[in-house]
């Protein structure tokens, strides 16, 4: 991974952890990241999800994309508010892993994403 | 909706038509909306077409929010494309609305998105 | 496929019609389809998709398993009713099929399904 | 719940505990539940699921209905084996409660269901 990850950047999402199987990143929500009702964008909230998953699934040597990925929002949030996301392998064959995200606001859940990627062939 | 979409315009997203069940709106990729490999990012990818499901969604009287997402990524787009998201409502009861939001360019799948809202009671 | 698909058969589903990219299934809900509610079964009303979903993606030479589908149930059905879930191709490229199946009654929608296939290398 | 729930006897799934945000149930897989490749078919793991899903939501005065399932099929299974579904709370409001139901054999996980169910106003 020697390119940046630009959005990430945009955004301010910081990477506060990464190993096999697991990863944790956080976002501190300013107002540049609320949408019209003064609430975190469920774009932000979604973006700071797939950063984990991202981080988690891209591990050591493995290349892996997400090819589907289904999010509950639970919880509002706003600005001032930090949001955890935290990124737990579920299960991983040769060609899938399913990565349960979980995004909470001091220890409560204010949404659920769950990501399937499809690991890229190794290239030579 | 007096308050601006703040994430909406950090990202640059342009909103072309609104309209009962439907709206548009348009992203130019450019290398801030782009992941470490170098592709667009999941997340302005989903929130390109959160920014649709939320003005079809919001049209007129009815405030509702996302309660469930679920995206499929189909094919990658860079830096230069212009993306479209085109939200179509296939069903709207009195508790729930659900929206298909294609993502595409130049007229190809890039991601298909499915948005389930709930409809708000009215404010008296 | 010269197995039989017995569940189908267990349940009754009819497959009217399978061609490149599209099937049309149907099933005449019987009280042995219901749940504690009286209501059809939301098994029975994936079953149904499923059973749609199968037909089209396995169709001419091409093996495929679904890997996720997200489904909505958006209207009650129950004994008596005539259910027909037609698929329709969204996309396909060399890896993933992905379709959506419509469920409905009497051309009122009760359920839309969304799969994501896997293809399965050709044997040789 | 006075009425049966027709279905999941036609299936023969067995449920084994219900408490309180929680449930178990089982399915030995038999011939009758497999689809045209010999595997069990995924509308007989989507529905165990269901029914695991329907018992730990509509515990004690509650009723809920499911709004919108994904499912996450992960590994094969065939006639013979006994499948085990669990169902737990991820999270529960006023209006709405989400679950994650996970599907395994022999302790591995076959496949991953989560649910989101809609809780209805109490009847007076």
């Amino acid at each position: 991974m020697n390119r940046q990850d630009c959005f990430r950047e945009l955004l301010g999402i910081k990477v506060l952890e990464v190993k096999e199987g697991y990863s944790r990143v956080s976002l501190k929500v300013a107002r540049e990241h609320t949408n019209f009702l003064g609430a975190t964008h469920g774009g932000a909230i979604f973006t700071l999800a797939d950063c984990a998953f991202a981080e988690a699934v891209n591990f050591g040597d493995t290349r892996a994309m997400a090819v589907q990925v289904s999010i509950n929002f639970l919880r509002p949030s706003s600005e001032g508010d930090v949001l955890m996301a935290e990124a737990s392998k579920v299960s991983e064959g040769k060609t899938f892993a399913l990565y349960n995200i979980t995004i909470s606001r001091e220890g409560k859940l204010v949404a659920l994403f769950s990501g399937l990627a499809y690991k890229l062939p190794a290239e030579k």
